[in-house]
């Protein structure tokens, strides 16, 4: 394919994108198909001569729409959002023209450079404290991680590195499997399982901290596992405070735990990656207070700020942190700027060494939409939000199990657990929305997720009507 | 912005790109900009009200272009190709309209199952043995990561728990702890700095194993390494085996290091992050002759088959082994095939949890060229610098420092490395094509990769005329 007719095949795929985008309503937003249903339907082996773009983009409506779960339909209601947005695709487009690999300043330097002042302007969107920002001389500063479970396992990563150094500073005789075995993690009970997946991946102890009634770590359950692992010989290190948890999107209580955190030299990283994006606007922003606590901070725009996957923004105060974690320059990587303290070489702030040219996302985004219009497009959101809520308040039969925030609502049906199971099967197989639950303590609760760009107030209210509908359903049969 | 501008402002860009890719050779290869450039360029925050498209994509030719390095540039020589086509182009569009994220069966069936297909259609065109592919009823099979330092990352990871596992079976008052404190892995001395990496995020010991005359890692020098360590009491447990050394595209030797490290009970992970794509032309696929001995195996399409960033891809014997290493099912992401056996949940094979829906770019770019145009492209890369080698065998005054065996050659001038040095300079100076060093022992060596898409024998023959010309100069000033 030439130059030429990329220009005739690329339009025809610009017109295919918009129309699925605008039609996206009228395909079942799950899925009929078993697992295994693709591999009879291609060839076993790769074709030895060329086939046509014909060929192919009927093949992507007869094989791979039918397997496809469509995460922006405005009836998908599960996990949590996943940014979509037409800015978003073209400066996706451009990147991978461009298609650079900016591990280092030299192998790009506007893609660092844009990366640098993109995560400065999303950092003041934030109102984050002048010490996460890189600005001209800072100490600081932000890069795009793949994800968040990357963003925590670098965090680890770098505190592991830093009580490792600081315990041998005053006791050389202690070797890293000394101090390493003794090393631990916390977290809440509510926080992701990437969390525990990080301690896992860096051999360290991870415990988890009972979280209170509204699902939030405070200072008390904190205090007293710190107190009693140091009793035992232990070492704390490292605390992930959550911002927004999957489950049910409550706050850890960072005022508390920040405190405590500086006082006893851990490592602070909250995970806002869904919540993080509301940050934008004034009234949410207190939800974010203590963070002057935390050595690094992290959220996912590719959630909740229309900036499409991969883009997970990450903070440290300290960049040197970061980069003394596991700082290696090979030969064929140094260039001539590289100890000059004024340039960025972003692959010691992460996991791989590739990295896509990512913050043209972030640059399109924020110049066509605007800050208000990010703001007006989260407020949109916990609207919806509200609203399915205040409709769940109506129905006496149902039960709304954690304090409604941002844009997700966790809910049941009141009574035994097997009325929310049994719904939640008539919801999955009817098909007409998509949804996903979880448990909280003993309880298994549905979670209801404002997520799609189009999703509006007629679609929740369709969608609860269908819940209505089938929770008569289910409430019937058990009475049977 | 809404669907119908969309429409317009993506085929703007179908054109912008087609255009950039079209007249990429007029564009210098390696930017003027000094570090700090952008900054200024651009304002401090966030604009509050929306800027139109054509701000923007003005800014793109007057901020963005003159920072980027042009990776597709037919005078880009440096580190190795980053992949680029069309077909792989359009499949990304898609890719980010559909938006998915893939992390279990059920987020979005068609993205894991076309996966494990695509995987298996390479892991054919590479005459893998069997026991690497899913096929329906398989151990084993492929995986899409965004690196090749995840890959070996996982590996390392999956063998670690492994062999933990293994000697806490017979001797459970092992600790992990203790366990770790001796476990070693291995890799030659010319192995990239990932695998290093990889063994200080998972916390165990890493040698380095002497190479031979030709940079290939051998089975004496690993033998009396292993011998070594396991007589101090140390626990050898991994080996990575590099085909296609960064620095010099060297290739270990798996027929000598795979039957040891059976013998020996070790993982052995290969990677051939660079070389792998060549494996699919016959003449080449002897150099992966050995890969029956490895637990795992990599290479990037990302770099020499087409397909654009990032695409690496990870084949395993087990794929027990990899989710082995830290599976963990919280409620939110269980759903009802999940214990059938039928299917995959790629979020266990990988550090993140997100992904991109990938496979696309494979399945495009398979099909829109079919295995025999991308053998040809293959064979061109190798053509162009077998004829860059004889034209600088031509030239007594350079002498070429590692066999060529695919698209990079290995070059110096005579003498002292400063002679080399300063012909780095001037090429670095005079930016008309843009190519990296690597040491080689002691030797100061210059790297010419065979990288662009468009890449012909006439920038090749242009290249060395340039070369030879900064030679005279560097031959000339030395002299005075």
């Amino acid at each position: 394919m030439n130059a030429s007719e990329f220009r005739r095949r690329g339009k025809e795929m610009v017109d295919y994108i918009a129309d699925y985008l605008e039609g996206i309503e009228r395909r079942q937003v799950y899925p009929d198909v078993e697992p295994g249903y693709l591999r009879p339907l291609i060839p076993d082996t790769a074709p030895q001569e060329p086939e046509t773009f014909e060929d192919i983009i009927r093949d992507v409506e007869k094989i791979i729409m039918p397997g496809v779960t469509h995460w922006h339909s405005p009836y998908f209601f599960a996990y949590f959002p996943t940014a979509s947005s037409y800015p978003a695709m073209l400066a996706d487009m451009l990147s991978g023209a461009i298609g650079c690999i900016g591990f280092t300043w030299a192998s790009s330097p506007a893609c660092t450079e844009l990366e640098t002042v993109m995560m400065d302007w999303l950092g003041k969107m934030l109102e984050l404290p002048e010490a996460f920002l890189a600005g001209r001389s800072g100490e600081g500063g932000g890069v795009i991680q793949g994800s968040a479970s990357e963003a925590t396992l670098m965090a680890l990563l770098a505190a592991r590195t830093k009580v490792i150094q600081r315990l041998q500073e005053t006791s050389p005789e202690l070797t890293q499997a000394a101090i390493m075995e003794k090393l631990v993690a916390y977290s809440s009970d509510q926080a992701h399982s990437s969390v525990e997946r990080a301690a896992l991946i860096g051999a360290v102890k991870i415990k988890s901290i009972p979280s209170d009634g509204n699902f939030a770590m405070r200072a008390s359950a904190l205090q007293e596992a710190l107190e009693q692992d140091k009793a035992a010989g232990l070492i704390p290190f490292f605390v992930v405070a959550t911002l927004g948890t999957t489950s049910c999107c409550s706050f850890d209580n960072l005022l508390e735990v920040g405190p405590i955190c500086n006082k006893e030299h851990l490592w602070l990283h909250i995970d806002a990656a869904y919540a993080g994006s509301a940050f934008i606007c004034p009234e949410f922003r207190h939800l974010l207070n203590g963070v002057e606590f935390a050595d690094s901070f992290n959220f996912n725009p590719h959630k909740w700020l229309l900036v499409n996957f991969d883009c997970s923004a990450m903070w440290v105060k300290k960049r040197a942190d970061l980069t003394g974690a596991f700082k290696l320059d090979p030969v064929y990587l140094k260039h001539s700027h590289q100890d000059s303290g004024l340039i960025t070489d972003y692959r010691h702030w992460q996991i791989p060494l590739g990295r896509r040219f990512r913050s043209l996302k972030m640059w399109f985004v924020f110049r066509m939409y605007g800050v208000k219009r990010l703001q007006a497009y989260i407020r949109k959101h916990v609207q919806l939000s509200r609203e399915f809520e205040s409709l769940l308040l109506q129905d006496p039969r149902f039960e709304i199990c954690a304090e409604v925030t941002l844009g997700l609502v966790c809910f049941r049906l009141k009574g035994p657990n097997q009325l929310s199971i049994t719904l939640l099967q008539k919801i999955n197989s009817a098909k007409k929305i998509h949804l996903v639950p979880c448990h909280l303590r003993s309880k298994f609760v549905l979670r209801f997720a404002i997520c799609s760009r189009v999703v509006e107030s007629a679609h929740v209210r369709e969608a609860w009507e269908h819940l209505q509908e089938l929770a008569d359903l289910v409430l019937s049969e058990a009475k049977e």
